[in-house]
């Protein structure tokens, strides 16, 4: 993995993919599967939503922090396994055999086999609609990789990959945030 | 535009596409170019970020409703122009030529270009973080278009259009929610 500038990382998430989220708590890693995410600004700061009914849940409330990993077609298989089951019982690291990197800045985990990793801090929690409110801190991405394709889930069991890209830039290019 | 049961509407907004958000206010309407927006439920509920800095933000808020529009490809460019100018000194149906169509319990206007179009109320607004909770009420759906492909932003001025369509519905099937 390589760092990414941050304020290139909100753009891993501005397309809508499927995440892997990491965290740890007593020593043990857990990872869930979500697409209720979306970017809050450019810093980046991200929206999550979970609840109670994640076993991530309780880590997040813990130690408020996370690692955001990015997952490609590839292994979209395994992404749809680690949401099928529960961290209460399963290592999903060792089941899914998925490896473990050592984060900068947070305690959770990133995870090799993915696109990219955004390590992030909780810095709110809206207990009301169960949002988590994230502040990126550090993001990494492994530049060698081939499949670079994410996935994006319709809601039904089945999932679109990314097509082919197009271009607009030229319209967008005085909105655009510095850098990028 | 035919009806679309309303517990399939999170299908349109899971996977992260751009969308268009119309509001009326005064007798106006007005359009925003949108893609920081989750789900939050099955029923469905959605988040949207929006703040003082999108000309729509005061109709938001003051009428409390708008329509979330799905567009495809095909009209990539006008959505890209529609985030590009603002509705205090266009008339964006207008300038692009995209045609309102009465909603059924929402004054915002649906997007006949569109594949599909969200009523929605606007149930909460979480003003320290500039986030939108939103309840859908209808939801409509164009069962004839032919395309279909959405678009997903880059962040950077490009986007990523629908590829293939891959399925884990097997192995979803016992969390999938009712009717999906």
């Amino acid at each position: 993995m390589q760092e990414l500038p941050l304020n290139k990382a909100f753009m891993l998430l501005e397309p809508g993919p499927v995440v892997l989220v990491t965290t740890a708590s007593g020593g043990r890693n857990n990872i869930m599967t979500i697409s209720w995410h979306m970017v809050m600004d450019f810093t980046p700061k991200f929206a999550l939503l979970s609840g109670s009914w994640n076993y991530s849940f309780e880590a997040l409330v813990k130690n408020r922090e996370c690692v955001i990993a990015v997952p490609t077609v590839d292994i979209s298989q395994k992404v749809v396994e680690i949401g099928g089951c529960s961290g209460s019982d399963t290592d999903k690291f060792k089941k899914f055999e998925l490896t473990p990197l050592k984060a900068k800045s947070v305690e959770a985990p990133l995870i090799k086999e993915c696109l990219a990793n955004i390590e992030c801090r909780v810095t709110d929690y809206i207990e009301k609609h169960n949002i988590f409110i994230l502040d990126a801190v550090q993001a990494w991405i492994d530049s060698e990789r081939k499949e670079r394709r994410t996935i994006h889930a319709n809601g039904d069991g089945t999932f679109v990959v990314d097509g082919r890209t197009i271009s607009h830039r030229r319209l967008m290019l005085p909105k655009l945030p510095p850098g990028v």
